[in-house]
């Protein structure tokens, strides 16, 4: 097996993503246990919740009040996503969110005029306005991370070269800066990656900065997330964004629909990296429950397989006992 | 990429495995719909049903109905699976049922004991006599195919060794009696596979018989399965069992629900292959509708991912379009 780390990170994303994707809202108390659940996994960073408009996003209208009923786990760091001034400055009067600097820059023209209504290169001028503020107030770069890094539904292919250069835009600029350098983020916005293509992006980012910390950020639209987290494993990667249950997916989601699907499943992709020996420090049967909390919430079947058909410990102990 | 195969060829086990599992029985003209569906996408081996006691498994008591009420698609096996002599002779009496010689062993014996009543010794013996059978009736032997060889919830893990050399035995076996080589199949029954055994299980195979053909039934019962086919698929393994829509697995199963999780999905997996310039003879498009069909006649969200979010196709040519 070549080159597998020992190591691997996730970083949940599972109580931000799941819940904003939900055409309802779910009680304040319930999205509060289902981050404490998650805080007794030994998952080290969770994205508790965002701070955008609430008319846009009512679901995350509350994302202070919650910040406010959770129980904080040391050693947890428990973040959250603003996507201007306000937010950012809604984040920071919040109660105990972690502010670190991270930066988002598109490969594809099509989609961030869709979704942010600049090109590619214009957000890299806002980019850089967030540098000078985070620079400003101290806060310490952590991840820059270009979306649509593998193809795009408004773009179609992406040139890796490109998604790359967006990367390593950010790279130079940060050093140019003197700041902390940040780990760098391919994005599979829409579901476009395959294993191949993976290789290919990452292969292509060492090359260009063979120092850079690598992370991915997967969705599993299609069916691919697995053997794409396994590609990625391969190459030694050892950062993923993930959602608990796959919490932002939604079976009953018509075709084509525009929620797209949820991020790779956090529980299965470390039950992957546990059965083949890698450390993640997370407790497997702590998340599964975790993982069966959050469907309990939502009230409907959740992407996730493992926490359907459960571990295999048990199988195990059964059988050392026997 | 290492060694990837240039075709792999998938043998659809939806129709059979799909409604076999499922608690209620359903229309044998929507069945038999699904079929006609599937011949028509470019796969050319569709297990139809099995011929197995009405009593045991009152959803296939119409077997004989369904293979009378296909349409036949040139080029197209209509298999089916039979457990003992009784099925056998009624296969063979029904309406074109491709019949080809198939083997199972067992790497574990309580599993066999459970599901056979007999060891993983004494189930051998039993395939000797079919082997007789097969010769004396003309029947050319297809595969030979080992449960657990991964795992089983009854024993625990399962040492590769064991798996191969019951395939082995089976090879030498057919040799020595001058019938043909078999196809030999690793099974992840009850889905304690991961990409590491795979590859530890499969090497193992290849130095036992260079020569030999090997292929993987594989389920998605804890989320690794895609991760497993690219394992796989890295060593060049070229065949595959798996069912379309991901059908046999019920995401509204219990935890530890005994009926276990399906096959790997077809179209996710024919997907994964073409998107890595893998090909497979096989209409992406057609078996997505075949998909959806299969949904819709089980009336709940399957778990095939692909069917949910549609192929990068309508994309790429609007893309080309524009």
């Amino acid at each position: 097996m070549p080159d597998l780390p020992k190591h691997v990170h996730f970083h949940e994303e599972g109580p931000r993503e799941g819940f904003q994707i939900e055409r309802g809202t779910f009680p304040l108390a319930d999205r509060a246990a289902l981050v404490d659940a998650l805080s007794e996994t030994g998952l080290d960073e969770i994205q508790v919740a965002s701070f955008v408009s609430p008319k846009a996003v009512p679901q995350m209208a509350d994302s202070e009040a919650l910040f406010d009923t959770i129980k904080r786990k040391p050693g947890v760091r428990y973040d959250a996503v603003w996507l201007n001034e306000r937010g950012y400055e809604r984040a920071r009067a919040a109660t105990g969110v972690h502010i670190t600097g991270r930066i988002a820059l598109y490969a594809s023209d099509a989609f961030a005029l869709r979704n942010n209504n600049c090109t590619a290169a214009e957000m890299r001028a806002r980019v850089d306005g967030w540098l000078d503020r985070y620079a400003a107030d101290g806060v310490p770069m952590e991840r820059a991370l270009v979306m649509a890094a593998f193809g795009c539904n408004f773009e179609g292919s992406v040139d890796p070269a490109r998604a790359v250069g967006e990367l390593v835009w950010a790279w130079k600029t940060c050093r140019a800066r003197g700041m902390a350098s940040p780990r760098l983020y391919l994005a599979d916005t829409m579901g476009w990656a395959n294993p191949q293509s993976i290789r290919r992006a990452v292969g292509l980012l060492r090359e260009a900065l063979p120092e850079a910390e690598v992370g991915l950020h997967l969705h599993d639209t299609r069916g691919l997330g697995p053997a794409n987290v396994m590609a990625a494993l391969e190459m030694g990667v050892s950062h993923f964004d993930s959602s608990v249950a796959g919490l932002g997916g939604c079976p009953f989601a018509g075709h084509g629909d525009s929620r797209g699907a949820g991020n790779i499943c956090t529980e299965d992709m470390v039950f992957l990296c546990h059965e083949m020996g890698i450390g993640t420090g997370i407790d497997l049967e702590a998340l599964v429950e975790a993982a069966r909390l959050a469907e309990r919430i939502i009230g409907r079947p959740l992407p996730g397989r493992l926490m359907h058909a459960g571990t295999l410990t048990a199988y195990r102990q059964r059988r050392a006992a026997a």
